[in-house]
């Protein structure tokens, strides 16, 4: 199959970039006693997860049980569910996983922890350093982890997603904020461990704060996701490049106006408007449900039937408007990937 | 099943005031010349087509190719793609969809028609009246039909899609607006007329201007699609109700912070944030992938493992977010539909 037979809109993933990105991350975690667990919420396809495994992967984190189910289906048997689950149609569910796959699900409250109880679940205790989201606040960290205990838990370790910092464009600001959130979460290990709790595991970071989070001392595993694919918004702050790619067919052009045949429910907008690249002398108006509207600068020869790529602004939740990516080299497509867990299923 | 059953997040349907969507917006119709088209783009779901033909809808409107070929499969058999198809990969699916139900597709320039040369297609021609995105500037619109007869198309007639209008909360304004739009297109259907073309549709309209659209003479259906299931952008502009909602369960309180299991990935917010039920005492803070963050306001009794319903910004791309809707009556879940068309198929 070449490009050309894509059916559009399509979302495609030019492998060169793809290769490098792996590289780049799992090459840093290649000689340090740090891992790195990638997040499959920002691909949901097992095919890239193959692929980050091969690359030194360990173990995976997900966002919901539903991509929990999937991966294991998919033979993915180390899953890290790095989100509380209080909705209690999902008990049972969970321990159907843990009978099939190594699981761990993440509490930040006694209440969270009661809706688990009777489970035999291995937990992290969520801990807030510095996000405004789920996460305890520190000095109720012990106590979640009593709880856990009592009610037939196994705390394995703990937890702290410093998202708060993945808005900082400024590296070294970044770097400072991530820092001080790190050192939130070791105090908190090590409180646990002053009250004879075993802490093997101290999981944090993100893909804009891998190299900060996996050189420091305690830290175990970093969390990253979106290194794989990369969108406009992290590769401003970041060392990956765009793999990530929206193949469109131009529907119109009239007078300064062009239309391509790409919109809102091909493209997530939570991180603004999607991009074009650079030779294409036009800017983006705005985008309807299943169109994008172009303002033309200058002189502009596409016509209807032509294609343009759109690079995506949100890697998570664009993927998780597909069921198929397209993986491509220069203008052969290698393979068709499926976005095995878009969504959130069915009952 | 019960709505404490349904795993969160999920997408519910309140039937009462779906049912008074329905009813309100056909009962327009039953003693008018003009017919309604419902516009499947806005459900995706042939569960709800159903009732709609029920209550007196006259054909479907399919933004896609993907979305004609499920709602053919479901047995709809009158199907506009009120949309140019460019794409040279899916003229042959055209072609056999034509064999199937009776189809006709939108053209708008002579480089549209050349696309579906030999596919022997009833297309309508896609007049701008108004709306900067498709549709061919009026003066040229004669000039297409004409490319579309040499080139083995059969033209149907016009339509037009007045969408600038929809951002005028004023009535009034909204009015004068869609009329002078509709008087645009009425002229364009003379033109073709006096070339002698048989200008048998005048299609156009949508959710917020159903009322003035259909009571023009001339103009022989109305494209609507928001007014079935209704979000809270289009409620208060429009007669419809809310029947559209996002059950989700709350994951952590922390001190003034409430955190519920919905996210972007469960809820588009291109038209902003959900909103909350005027009795919860929080107001939205931001969304993230799998989350809504609440500021609480006062006392909010809330616990990890409680139920609440989001309020959705835009009805057609949050469908599209999920595979199932939950259809309920108080307590009941009285049914489960299957959002057929989400996405855009497997190749």
């Amino acid at each position: 199959m070449r490009l050309s037979e894509v059916p559009t809109p399509a979302l495609t993933v030019e492998m060169g970039a793809f290769e490098r990105n792996l590289a780049r991350m799992h090459d840093f975690f290649s000689d340090r006693p740090c891992d790195v667990r990638p997040h499959v919420k920002a691909h949901k396809t097992p095919a890239i997860a193959e692929r980050q495994r091969a690359a030194g992967g360990v173990g995976f984190c997900c966002a919901t049980v539903y991509e929990a189910e999937v991966f294991a289906d998919h033979g993915f048997d180390d899953l890290l569910i790095a989100n509380e689950i209080c909705d209690p149609t999902k008990i049972a569910r969970l321990r159907v996983l843990a009978e099939r796959v190594r699981l761990i699900v993440a509490v930040d409250s006694e209440a969270s922890v009661d809706l688990l109880a009777g489970t035999d679940l291995d937990v992290l205790v969520d801990v807030n350093v510095g996000m405004p989201r789920c996460g305890v606040p520190p000095s109720e960290a012990v106590a979640v982890a009593r709880a856990a205990e009592a009610s037939g838990l196994h705390v394995r370790g703990v937890m702290g997603y410093e998202g708060h910092v993945t808005v900082m464009e400024d590296v070294a600001r970044r770097a400072e904020a991530t820092r001080k959130s790190m050192d939130v979460l070791l105090a908190v290990g090590d409180d646990l461990r002053a009250s004879s709790f075993d802490v093997g595991i101290v999981s944090a970071g993100s893909t804009l704060t891998y190299d900060v989070t996996g050189a420091i001392d305690g830290i175990t595993e970093v969390q990253a996701g979106s290194y794989a694919l990369m969108d406009t918004t992290f590769s401003r702050s970041s060392p990956f490049e765009e793999a990530l790619g929206c193949l469109t067919t131009v529907l119109a052009v009239h007078d300064n106006i062009a239309v391509l045949d790409a919109g809102l429910k091909t493209l997530s907008l939570d991180h603004g408007n999607p991009e074009l690249p650079n030779d294409v002398p036009a800017d983006v108006l705005y985008l309807s449900d299943e169109h994008t509207t172009l303002v033309i600068r200058e002189e502009f020869d596409a016509k209807p039937g032509d294609r343009v790529f759109l690079r995506p602004s949100h890697v998570d939740p664009t993927v998780n408007l597909h069921d198929v990516l397209y993986a491509f080299r220069g203008d052969d497509v290698e393979d068709v990937w499926t976005v095995a867990a878009r969504g959130y299923g069915r009952p």
